[in-house]
């Protein structure tokens, strides 16, 4: 059996863990992300422990990363985290590290990318070829594939960054986002749940309109997904969809917001299985960058 | 040589080529989108009265076509002109009726996929993987490539109906959408430019303000393009982008819009290669239908 190694690279918490899939986890480790040294040390210490204790090289490496992230292999500065405005990780050279002690190949992507892959591999996604993955919580961010491939193109998708219509009368809240303010994630993510009702999402209950908001908001976002990519699913994951009372909300607002104009059976008649929590649960992240290291190691 | 057949099925108007390139096109013709068995019928007998005259069989044809449509080559109903309200073309059977008389065979895709590949084969997205192709006229739509491959998914992309913010204030005009009403088509298609000041688009002067709010509306639609798909250029036809001078505002807009949050030089530096009108012209659409029949014809 060949043992791979995972790094869900995350801006407040890093995963790791080597196997080779969701029933073949060997180890898995925690930690929280602080510094690019400190925190890549570790990382490194746990793949180096796993190895002896397992008696096996590692094959190769996977990282789904917090972003922005240069994932293209022929840039200069492929594998860094880029223009983030994490403290100490502006132009952290990820890949680069870890090259320095394992001399593997070093699969490398968006941490929503990664998911989307961990999700088509062994989840929600599985025989699809154009999906999305979107996260909302902390941040909402989205990755997918079309065609089969990971959506790279000139940079990486910001899907999280896209504008939504914004009734200022019947929400005044400014939007959270610190660029651009009442975008999506602006107006739909974690904090600014918690900011418009100084109360954080998990402790408001179910009945309290606030949800039709979020809702509508959500279903916003995912209407333009859905006329911009024609995907085949939608996967929605992150904390703040952990509130399972949103899907049916969503899924009735998206079909009001389309207005029959996308004439697909699979919206229609079977919106349930159309926009879908993560099929690995929260752990989407970290088996994605497994199966993004055993990419890397066929190619 | 080898003779294809290209058909750049409009909502208003044909156009039918035979030729292998723009270079060489042999003979076109134009003619008003009629019923769908008088407009087929002149569509087969342009193409017969070619094969004879140029003494040579076509290898295979090319359609660009209106739609919605349906084109899944496994799907029962590939090839046919699906739910448009168009009347007489729902659910109308075109790759079945060039299929009878001509038994080669026939690619299929919406017209602005075609344009994309068109662009992509000759035009101003040669050499590019992940871009988009957006036509705004009569109504607005965009298809594209990511990752080498033209954009389908669930059905296909209908990036013009996307839903963008409308400051009721500044511009108390309803939308033009029949479906959605104040969608990207809706506020920033012609016809929407029209019922605004009761004046045709072309005749309005280029310092009249409507041409900033229509350069924002636009730029909003291309800002959600950018952060959904990435794309490392964006080609802007039909014909309200006639107006030349609407490029730079709808470059300056964007730019504003994205706020520095995606940090890439061919954005920020090169903006006026980034978003362009189309190598092609308005030939676009023909030449890509001439591409998709010489594409059907390696496979």
């Amino acid at each position: 059996m060949s043992l791979y190694g995972a790094i869900e690279a995350g801006g407040t918490k890093f995963v790791c863990a080597v196997g080779t899939g969701p029933d073949d986890l060997r180890a898995e480790a925690r930690f929280p992300t602080t510094t690019p040294l400190e925190t890549l040390d570790r990382t490194i210490s746990f793949f180096k422990e796993q190895q002896e204790r397992l008696g096996e090289p590692l094959i190769a490496l996977g990282v789904g990363s917090f972003g922005p992230v240069d994932p293209n292999p022929a840039s200069p500065t492929f594998g860094f985290v880029t223009t983030t405005p994490k403290p100490g990780w502006a132009n952290a050279d990820v890949v680069g590290a870890l090259r320095k002690v394992f001399p593997i190949p070093v699969g490398f992507d968006t941490d929503v990318n990664a998911a989307a892959l961990g999700e088509h591999r062994w989840g929600a996604a599985q025989g699809l070829d154009t999906f999305i993955y979107l996260t909302i919580g902390t941040g909402l961010g989205g990755g997918g594939m079309v065609g089969g491939r990971l959506i790279h193109g000139l940079v990486h998708p910001e899907m999280g960054h896209i504008r939504i219509p914004h009734d200022w009368a019947a929400d005044p809240f400014p939007g959270a986002c610190p660029y651009h303010g009442d975008c999506f994630e602006g107006l739909a993510a974690g904090p600014a749940l918690e900011r418009r009702l100084q109360q954080r999402g998990e402790t408001v209950p179910e009945n309290h309109p606030v949800w039709a908001l979020e809702a509508h908001y959500i279903a916003l976002g995912l209407v333009n997904l859905i006329l911009t990519l024609s995907p085949e699913r939608l996967i929605l994951g992150g904390g703040v969809m952990q509130q399972a009372h949103l899907f049916p909300l969503v899924r009735q607002e998206v079909l009001i917001l389309l207005a029959g104009y996308v004439q697909a059976a699979e919206i229609l008649n079977n919106c349930e299985r159309y926009i879908v929590p993560p099929g690995l649960g929260g752990r989407s992240g970290v088996l994605g960058a497994l199966a993004l290291a055993q990419m890397v190691a066929r190619e």
